[in-house]
């Protein structure tokens, strides 16, 4: 029995059996072969098989997870059916009378190396959906078992170097009750994903792969970050209370389901939630989500070989829209470009993708695309409450041309005799310093502003959050992060317009009580972090915490801030 | 006749033929050899030639240039005699019997890619170094002469592409009169070498290279980007008065060398120089600088095996505070990592390099590194006036922590029986958005403050400056940054501090009335923009400058801040 301490990612209690999701033995050596025409059809069977099981996985994705999380498997079969893969594995095989083994390995591992080298993070996936797709036609030619978390059917916590965005497609939450991996943080793709699916799960164990042997029994705690390995009868009976405790819990903040979010001395805010596909709309509303603070479209745009249509935006729009009724829904415009590439749009490799050419900036020189977008959203606008943000915007010049293209669409629309609301708000995510700094400026023309935490810490401090060495500079709570979210609160309220927050800080509980205090109108975060937030404002003062604001201004470090909000709100 | 437009990088005019540097055509053909060892033996001589060759350019540029230039070419020497390269072209040879040029181009071309495969600034170099050389090598196995600018030797305006850093050390100023180039902007390295070298430029022409002919009659006019191709002979006269006017201008601003910078309505501002290394010294006091502003300390770090030890570093400081006499040093502490990498410290590649793992913080982790520096600092102090300066700080714990490590090794030396200046100020670069924001509270503990604009600005607009697609979010003149840079000088006269700034921006002619007005009390900037910069000051009111502080700050955009600032001071 021992215990691993981790990083907390997604709240609650799960006790299962360990599967391990390991990659089995894929090891082989160099064979000469001089029947090279039964070793290209061995490889071609190999193929095949691959195929058919990946297109069971697709589907079972399509049924658990939905549409969304299905479309890697989309890619994993285009790989499949790549010549450009494909035929070199046969050449070789042919050309130098080797087995199918080292020629797959050989041509795979060049094009691996190829695009991993390539410093784009399109690339890279592609590199890894290779390698997924690679040793799974190895396993077949080996004749060794493949995981495949899609086709678990008993009731397991998996554990994991790392959940590739494959394995969380795949996990089905009837039977995977969490999962702890070794690497990773709080706003890794596989933490963000376990707080979608509501499973517990613990991140940056560091070792969990090691320590816990297949089958052994856990208890992972995603509230605290501890895993607990072959647990004793006492600390099981212990946990399943906690486990208990934390589903009275959820009915505690289930009963807050349809209250609206209002503080101890009366002051309502709203709570609303950040969503990806309007797939996630379920979860907003059976979360007691006031609205959509942050509708992300890019997922619209990925897995794919070309631009999505109007009509199939508009779909898209349309139906996240009825689904939230006469509920505020807040649609960012496309943010694609720097790390998040689209293999169609031919962009050029960047030295610093994330101070690059990426979201407004994109759009404005290609405004064929961001037309195309504006058009579907203006039409979707009558079927709901529909509010339009510009991501990335760093000059008022900028947010004038695009606000200048959308009326012009709008013109358009409506000289065509199509329908379009005439209420919409414009807004625009505060992510950029610049930005924030001259707030009084742009609230004399936007409708609202909406900021964007994630990206505004890591510009404000020079800080790339997805790098290790550097990740402890992302700090929301430094003093400058806070005088930047009051200048844009004040500048707001200064000329009667709303200002929300839709990055990870919106819903931690630390920030809560200083945002309240600072008078934020708007928190868009996680749909499971919702009641919890909620519950959480009900029992704060803002007077109190608006009477703080001058201290928590002039304080000197993030450190500082946080010893002072525990101490005011004891957590 | 007829002219082009390009990007004005180096003042002044120049008239003279035009040289190309181009280079020569270097196709091969591939052919069997048997008798390879004479094969090789016709490649160890071209590479004897390229290294002799390499020597004498090295001397030249020594002599003519100094040290730091000639750098370049040790590192061409070494790759010449670097056994991994040259040994795999001679094995190239005998294994597979093909000609010299044949094995030299597929082995340095492998080289060239993996080694601009790995983006990494350095590794791009070491890929360019290769490149240089190669042709070099090539040139001789072929018998066609290379340009070497170096033994340039009649007066000429130097045409290209771009220049190399390879190319920009070779310029003697004695006979190269001018350079024009296709790409490139102010900031780039050849325009900042124009500048170190005070001849005009004009860069980023788009054409330069395909328009003009070998031979033909140019002028370049660095005042205001313009290239002209066989001029008229009126044209001729016309810029040869030009020439004339800048050259009386020159010798009005050398009237000032000696006097101090204090404008119209007796404010006096300090007006000092950036440097990289103890030869740029001279320059500073030829051009009236009142101190150095910015003392670069990364050159003693690069093109070396190794860390530069305590007594190089010792002999370096030591050399610059001993010219500089009693006038004020600002030395910044090493700022390495991000692009500018060093091959001994093996950093991992990052993702976004400006955003990563360098300066203070590589200082802080690796401060062995960082004590030694200091010590030499620290040793150095008593020969002159000495202020250190901490660059990228983004937190106060960054600051207490390096100041720290700072005192403790005075009091090591000190307890060594070390002499120890007691009146080191010690201060910090502002250039991450976090620090100019609560520029109050750092204002408490720092001696004195530099704003970095260069960074500050790429920062706070989250643009690259180097990455074209967004480089015109790079606006000095932005409100923010205007909020920002007024905000630090505030909060340093509110503690009895100074605020000195060390950017592009401190030297530029829109700007300068605009900080004169907000209260800047130090300017550092290039050599040759000082005098220049005094002229300006001279006849500018500070107290007309400071009553526009409140308009300035309010204004939406950074073209609204320059045509304010052209109206009012008729620029």
């Amino acid at each position: 029995m021992s215990n691993l301490t981790g990083i907390a990612a997604s709240n609650g209690i799960a006790i299962a059996k360990a599967y391990k999701l390991a990659v089995p033995d894929l090891s082989f050596s160099k064979q000469t072969v001089e029947d090279t025409k039964s070793e290209v059809e061995r490889l071609t069977s190999a193929l095949e098989v691959s195929k058919s099981e990946l297109e069971k996985i697709k589907e079972h994705a399509r049924a658990s997870l939905g549409d969304e999380h299905a479309e890697i498997f989309s890619a994993h079969l285009l790989v499949l059916s790549d010549p450009e893969l494909i035929n070199p594995i046969k050449d070789k095989i042919e050309s130098e009378n080797v087995n199918a083994e080292v020629a797959l390995d050989e041509t795979a591992q060049m094009f691996i190396q190829m695009f991993e080298g390539m410093d784009n993070e399109y690339m890279r996936e592609r590199a890894a959906d290779i390698k997924d797709v690679t040793k799974r036609v190895m396993a077949h030619l080996l004749n060794v078992s493949f995981p495949n978390p899609a086709l678990i059917d008993e009731e397991v916590i998996v554990i994991a170097e790392d959940l590739t965005p494959s394995d969380t497609a795949q996990l089905n939450k009837q039977f995977v009750k969490g999962f702890t991996t070794n690497i990773g943080g709080r706003t890794s793709h596989s933490a963000i994903m376990a707080r979608s699916l509501e499973i517990p799960a613990v991140v940056g164990t560091k070792k969990v792969t090691t320590a816990v042997n297949e089958g052994d029994l856990l208890i992972i705690d995603g509230i605290d970050g501890q895993v607990l390995i072959n647990p004793s009868d006492d600390e099981v009976a212990q946990y399943k209370q906690k486990q208990e405790d934390f589903e009275k819990q959820k009915q505690v903040w289930a009963k807050l389901k349809d209250e609206p979010t209002v503080s101890s001395d009366g002051t309502h805010v709203e709570l609303v939630a950040n969503i990806g596909t309007p797939d996630d709309v379920q979860g907003v509303l059976n979360n007691g989500g006031e609205g959509v603070g942050l509708y992300r479209t890019e997922f619209l745009y990925m897995g794919k070989n070309e631009l999505p249509t109007e009509e199939e935006q508009f779909d898209a729009y349309k139906s996240v829209l009825e689904q939230m009724g006469d509920k505020p829904v807040v649609v960012r415009t496309l943010d694609i470009g720097g790390d998040k590439e689209l293999p169609y749009l031919e962009l050029p490799d960047e030295m610093n993708p994330f101070l690059g050419f990426r979201a407004i900036r994109l759009c404005l020189e290609r405004d064929d695309i961001f037309r195309t977008q504006l058009r579907a959203l203006l039409r979707a606008s009558t079927y709901g409450n529909l509010k339009i943000m510009f991501p990335m915007i760093a000059t008022l010049d900028e947010f004038r041309q695009a606000k200048q293209i959308l009326l012009e669409e709008k013109d358009k629309l409506v000289g065509e005799g199509v329908e379009v609301s005439d209420s919409i708000e414009i807004g625009i995510m505060v992510e950029i310093p610049s930005t924030a700094v001259i707030a009084r400026q742009f609230a004399k023309e936007v409708d609202f502003f909406s900021i964007g935490t994630n990206d505004l810490i890591q510009y404000t401090l020079a800080a790339d959050r997805m790098n290790e060495r550097v990740s402890y500079l992302y700090q929301p709570y430094h003093p400058a992060i806070l005088n930047l979210v009051n200048n844009v609160i004040e500048a707001a309220h200064a000329e009667g317009k709303w200002a929300g927050m839709c990055g990870e800080m919106a819903g931690d509980s630390i920030a809560i009580p200083i945002l309240l205090g600072l008078g934020l109108d708007e928190f868009s975060m996680s749909a499971t972090s919702i009641l919890p937030a909620r519950t959480q404002i009900k029992g704060l003062s803002k007077e109190e915490m608006a009477s703080y604001k001058d201290q928590l201004l002039s304080m000197n470090t993030a450190d500082d801030v946080e010893a002072f909000v525990r101490e005011k709100t004891n957590q």
